[in-house]
């Protein structure tokens, strides 16, 4: 069944990457009031495509009122295949980044241009061309086959790349119209090219904020140096406490929770290869980090407490002879699956609140609660699924990986819908997402043309039972 | 003889008060070409004056060509004294800051007005008004008495507010013409009010400027945290190395040639009282510093490295998750008699070197040298006549103090001249200096119309011979 859908997407090749180009040439970009004729004009885009595919229930969801960024959610859905299948969400988004700085383009962010076998244009690679093969592939089994393997509920974010400001309650309205047994991601994943990867899980993210002071105002560092605490002074030393030598998190109870790395997880962490010499000299850095572990559990199985700015005092040209009185930092934490965001959150506070001597106060800001770290479990259908396509399309096992970074909506689905996800993306690391000159490959629209029919059909191999687990 | 002048001078009150307003009309302000102008015109009120009270050599000293921002001094001299007799250097300046930020002034920065017994004016006590005592006083004594008790070498800078950057260059190529046994300043001191100190010292400079790197580039802490260094983290760490908890400088050769302080010293530390409790409340602060040693011998006779500035990463509203690969610091050290400031600013440097670890490198810039620490020996001529003056005047003994911030002239004149200073000037702390509505009490300009007649009468009495100890 699935060779007869990728039979037929290979020969409409052409008209899939036309409407790819079409829905290119929308500015979508959501940060930006100025884009909402761009972001109305991929909508509409889409509306058709969805409605005139065959899709039901095809509608925007609005954002909740007041939030300020929301944009409207794109549904649609496809339910022929019976209560006993499986009922599959399949995500994507239709927002994009800004396209600046434009000098650096070297054609038209909206004017997609194919050089190369790389499609360059902004929202290419993210995530235009993977959401389009998975709606492209819907499409597909629906003129060929006249129905679905799964069941399907199609959801079109549109605030993904402003941090989806009202997607928890834009998800918690529509909570019926969203049920689903699982989620098919179009954004993020490895599917792409020679050595493919699951990725089944990343790490977690909280954040805080704080002003450190310790006097009224600033004074003159003549009149006052050697008598009065300097805010930068105690500032580092704050900082400097939350760390060991080698990058240890040395903060009580951040940890708790967390257990140690089992050998399950560590033999995962070695299924992908790490070069980690070249690895390093990307970055032109230094090994460094906890060396009980690996790079790769560095960056996705271990926490992490960063300062991401710091700053205090006089920095512009020149010198100036103050003894600041206030300091400044934002810091983030990495969390690992057994963290709680807020508890983490609460253990740095602490820690800061009980190494500030008297004398320092400390107020702190920014964003409460945060966002779990996400794990597909080892026996989730959806990775066997996965697992078998790739194992078939590109022969071996797949690696098994996960990501260092943060995609909140694994969690949000997970925490408010109860249903787990994949990332089944065919976006490439190298393809600058975000960046100037953003592309995206014909080879891995093609490619993902093979894999999403062959997954939906996996799927279709399911019960709806399947996916309801204790 | 200084009673007459004194009478004289009294008498003159209304006269001098109108010259002292006419120079403050003239907006010379240094760091500013804009105001190139208002620099012309003070110098020719000042030539005028200087030539009219009959000093001889009236001229302008130009500042070497090339040196950015380069003012010319003025210059005058009377030497009818004769050689037996000392020659006493009087030193003001007669360029003021800029009066920004405009708004939050009561009356036209440069049209002073008088309030409450108050010049309000942008340079009226910094340092305006004094120099005028000082200048006044010389021409006091000529109208009246025909000649003055030493000879004098009036010297009026014009680039003090922007840190003398030509001064050294012009004090080197105009040796001979500023040859002198010793110099009066109608900059710094405090001669003024009922609790008058004399200032024999203030604490050197020197400054140091590095940039911090961890890799080539920022990094997204998602995909590095945990296996990259932290430029911010690893900054924190190095500042804090600097010092202990009780903010003593931890830096390994930094108080070489520093002796113990001496019982004479502590006692003058002590001879102008502090109220402690009051000192650190005024600033908003908690108690800090070496208990070893009292607020004022912490802030005037104990070095310091301080930092000014400390910033890197992301410092903008809200997040971002970055792993910076650079951050910046600003340093400077307070030095006191005994350290050399190349010394001390390399001893910092080593030391930060030393505690860099593997895969941090430092790049340091910003002000090589700096300036020592300068103290008006206790058997100094100038320490004694202004002593006896201040005795006089005031009744009981003067207090004894330092400065705790830098006077770079006072060393200057040392290194270059071989000539010791003493502070003489009538401004207060609390006039508002560099700030909006800076005023002058025109009871310290009658004040100080009494004591310079007085200081000079005594360094009158006293040889050349007596200047020059071995």
């Amino acid at each position: 069944m699935s060779e007869r859908v990728a039979d037929y997407l290979a020969g409409q090749k052409g008209a899939i990457l036309e409407r790819l180009l079409a829905l290119i040439r929308f500015p979508s970009v959501s940060t930006d009031p100025a884009f909402a004729e761009g972001m109305r004009g991929a909508r509409d885009l889409l509306l058709d495509r969805l409605r005139g595919m065959g899709l039901t229930e095809v509608r925007l969801l609005e954002p909740p009122a007041g939030i300020p960024g929301g944009q409207p959610a794109i549904f649609g859905a496809w339910s022929g295949a019976g209560p006993e299948k499986p009922t599959i969400m399949i995500y994507g988004h239709y927002d994009v980044q800004p396209a600046d700085p434009l000098e650096l383009w070297h054609s038209p962010p909206f004017e997609p241009a194919i050089r190369e076998g790389r499609i360059h244009a902004r929202g290419a690679s993210d995530v235009k061309g993977s959401t389009t093969i998975a709606f492209e592939t819907v499409a597909g089994f629906l003129a060929v086959e006249g129905g679905c393997p799964v069941n399907v509920k199609l959801f079109l974010e549109g605030e993904e790349e402003i941090g989806s400001p009202s997607l928890p309650a834009l998800i918690e309205a529509h909570r019926d119209l969203l049920a689903a047994d699982a989620m098919l991601s179009a954004d993020g994943g490895g599917a792409a090219g020679p050595q493919p990867a699951l990725n089944i899980g990343c790490r977690g993210i909280c954040a805080l904020q704080f002003s450190l002071r310790t006097a009224a105002k600033d004074a003159h560092s003549g009149k006052v140096g050697g008598a009065m605490r300097n805010a930068l002074h105690e500032m580092a030393r704050l900082i400097a406490s939350l760390h060991d030598d080698e990058g240890r998190v040395l903060v009580e109870g951040f940890e708790d929770g967390v257990p140690p790395l089992s050998n399950a997880q560590r033999a995962e962490a070695a299924s992908l290869p790490l070069d980690e010499t070249a690895w390093y000299a990307e970055f032109g850095a230094s090994p460094f980090g906890d060396p009980a572990y690996t790079v790769r559990e560095r960056t996705t199985l271990r926490p992490t407490v960063e300062v991401n700015g710091m700053w205090g005092g006089y920095t512009g040209e020149g010198g100036k002879t103050v003894t600041p009185a206030e300091a400044h930092a934002k810091l983030t934490m990495r969390l690992v699956p057994g963290q709680d965001p807020a508890a983490a959150q609460a253990a740095v506070r602490a820690h800061l609140e009980r190494h500030a001597p008297k004398g320092v106060t400390l107020a702190f800001s920014y964003r409460p609660g945060g966002t779990r770290a996400f794990t597909l479990a080892a026996d989730h259908p959806l990775r066997a699924a996965a697992a078998a396509v790739l194992r078939r399309e590109k022969g071996g096992e797949p690696a098994v990986t996960r990501l260092g970074g943060t995609v909140p909506i694994t969690t949000l689905f997970q925490e408010k819908l109860g249903i787990d996800s994949l990332m089944f993306g065919l976006a490439s690391p190298d393809e600058d997402a975000h960046a100037p000159n953003e592309f995206f490959r014909l080879s891995s629209l093609e490619e993902g043309l093979r894999l999403w029919p062959m997954i939906l059909t996996e799927l279709g191999k399911l019960r709806a039972a399947d996916f309801r687990r204790s």
